[in-house]
Parts: C-alpha cells; structure tokens; sequence
C-alpha cells in the first residue's frame, strides 16, 4: 500500500528520532549540529543520517552542521507535524486506557479528542477527562471533531469491524494494536503494533544467539 | 546488532502472526491449511509465506498443505515460546501500569513478574496483583524470579540509566518505550517501541499522498 512512495520506511522512523534529537538540542541552547551528534545520540551511522536527510534536498553546510532549530522545523514538517492531529481510540479497555493517558503523544503534536467504546458501563464517563462515547456516535464525532487518525485497542475479534466503522467514518491512518491483521480500502493508511511480538523478536535472537 | 543472523526481521514478526492464524485454525478444527489460507488471514502473498517457512526448513504437502497444530507449535518452537518467559517492567506510570494488565502478554506465554520504580508512593502496592518493588531490588528479584526481559517504561531521561541496571542485573533483553535511544553491550537485545512515531508515519504519509 506505501509502494509509491520513494522513501523507505526507515527513514521515516529515524526523522522521528532525530527531530526529538534535535528538539533538544535547540533546547539545551546547541545551535549547530553535526550529522556525527545526530548519529551518536540515535545510533546510526553518520552516512545514515546524511542519506536519511538527502531524500529531502540539500541541508547544512559542510565542515559547519546542521542549524538545530532550522532541521527541527523542517523534519517536522516532512512528518506533517507542522500542525496538531486529532485522534480518537476505539477501546476503553487496559491498553486504550493507557494510550488515552500516554503523554508522548500530545508532546508530538497528537490529541486523543474522544474514545470509544460499546459497554454501556463505560459510555459516559471519561478517562484523563476525555470523554467516552457509544460507537454509535463514530461517524458524527469524527466530523464534528475532524478526526483523522484512529487508534484500535480492541480485542482481535473486533478489529477487523471497528476498522470498517473507522473507514466509513472518514478516518484516513489506523493504528492497529489488536494482534489481527486488517483490511481496509486503498487509500487508507494502517500500521499494526502488536506488543507481544516485540518481545518474541527477543526471544527469537535469545534461543538463536546460545 | 542482530546482523550475524541470517533470517530478516520481518520475517520473524510475520511468523508470529502465522503463529496466531495457526492456534485459531486448530481451535476451528481446521487441522490442514494452505499456504493461501496463511496468507489471507495475515495479509501477505503466499509466495512471501512459503519463503519464510523456507528458512527453518520443509514443511507440508504439495497440494495438501500444512497441519495446523504441526507447523503452529514449530513456529512456536523457532520463536522460543515453548516454554514461558519471566519479564520484569520498569516504570509503573500510566503505560508501565497498562503493559502489566495487558492479556495479550500472557497468551504467548510472557508473564510479568514483578513491576520496579522509585516513587515511594508506588512501592510496596500491586497492579493486577503484581507487585511492585523499588528499583534497588532489581539485581535480587531478576535472580530470584529467574527474569530474563525487560521492560522499560519510564521517562526518556531515565531510559538509559534503567537500561544499565537491568543489564547489570543480568537481564538479556529490552523492549525500550522511551523515545530515546539506549546502548547496551553487545550480546544484550533491544527492541525500541515509539508509539507516537507509529504515528508520525501515517501523517507523514497522509501529507505525502495529498
């Protein structure tokens, strides 16, 4: 679904780091950076992070670096993040508790607006004062609240169901943390978290590495 | 880090969702599936199932298939969850909280075992009957509970500093939630978990495909 895109996927990850990098190096006062302090403070390579940078155009200047606040704002914008996002998470469980209270994401530009959920025991209230709503209500909140990302933390039965009310909804990117796979219509984005099978990378590389 | 192994990381997390089809087919009483069954239900080719099958052998029939319950518990197997895993979480804040309340963990076969931080205020209390220790007490725990995981939780500034304990304690691998990279020596593993960047690659998508 990304394939027309020329970026590879990891680069995009890595922006995300080196804007948090850079962030605070302009906070601490460093005005110029180099691509070697980048690459130190994400492990990278130096060439990486040049090569990273270079799908954008021409930055910094040789045998000077990088002016921190400058390729802040710039990979920001890259990343659409020039702007705040409104999301709403399907899911009033454990996991979508816990996302609606995660502070990493309001720090990066995204606002959990509103949750959602089918037990009428948890319709109505509101967790870190973000209010709980039927699924009935999708369609008319995310127009209401222009909503463009949701987040599914429903068990993997659901997923696939929630994901179609998402799409009906006008939702356009869809992180998936049931541990199901989902289809969605084309020009719809989704990524899958699944928790567990991070920790079975680990446990893959331990039984291989003895 | 991982590059002395010769199977891709991709294909290690697509086992474990073939893993997941697999339990799901025996429990239906589906006890031969296709390649094209896998495939669907995980949302890749079946030439890409075949290939990452390839790597740790021959299995199934040609024009028959693969028994559910053979190929799940080898791939259980290659993945190292035949047996079950003693995690410990750092961090005890709104995700350390979630994480350790999350079901998906226990299903494939991860317990949480004890919970660390250094408020006073959370020392000594339970979440979801696990308790809750202060940090001085890792290196005795992880030895006495045999934990072999970690998991960190806590604020990017500590990240580093509770990746250092856990090695020390003798804990062989990290899953890291603080946006910040951490190094550890070289035979530890550390997979880096940014649920905000998952998030940043859909907008960044978003804002590329307009």
């Amino acid at each position: 679904m990304f394939k027309k895109f020329k970026i590879p996927d990891a680069t995009i990850g890595r922006l995300s780091m080196y804007s948090r990098f850079l962030s605070d190096a302009d906070e601490k006062g460093k005005t110029t950076v180099s691509s070697h302090d980048i690459a130190q403070a994400t492990g990278v390579t130096p060439a990486q992070v040049r090569k990273d940078l270079a799908y954008f155009g021409e930055f910094g200047t040789r045998g000077v670096g990088y002016n921190s606040r400058e390729l802040y704002n710039y990979i920001m914008k890259i990343l659409g993040l020039d702007k705040r996002w409104s999301i709403a998470i399907v899911g009033a469980g454990n996991l979508g508790r816990a996302l609606s209270q995660y502070k990493g994401f309001q720090q990066r530009g995204f606002d959990i607006v509103c949750i959602f959920d089918n037990d009428p025991q948890k319709i109505g209230k509101k967790i870190a004062n973000i209010d709980i709503y039927s699924l009935d209500l999708l369609e008319e909140k995310v127009k209401e609240l222009n909503i463009v990302l949701g987040i599914i933390a429903v068990p993997a039965p659901a997923a696939q169901d929630v994901a179609d009310k998402l799409v009906n909804a006008g939702i356009r990117g869809i992180i998936n943390f049931a541990p199901v796979n989902i289809t969605v219509k084309q020009n719809i984005f989704v990524r899958r978290v699944d928790l567990a099978a991070q920790l079975e990378y680990l446990t893959y590389y331990l039984e291989e590495s003895r």
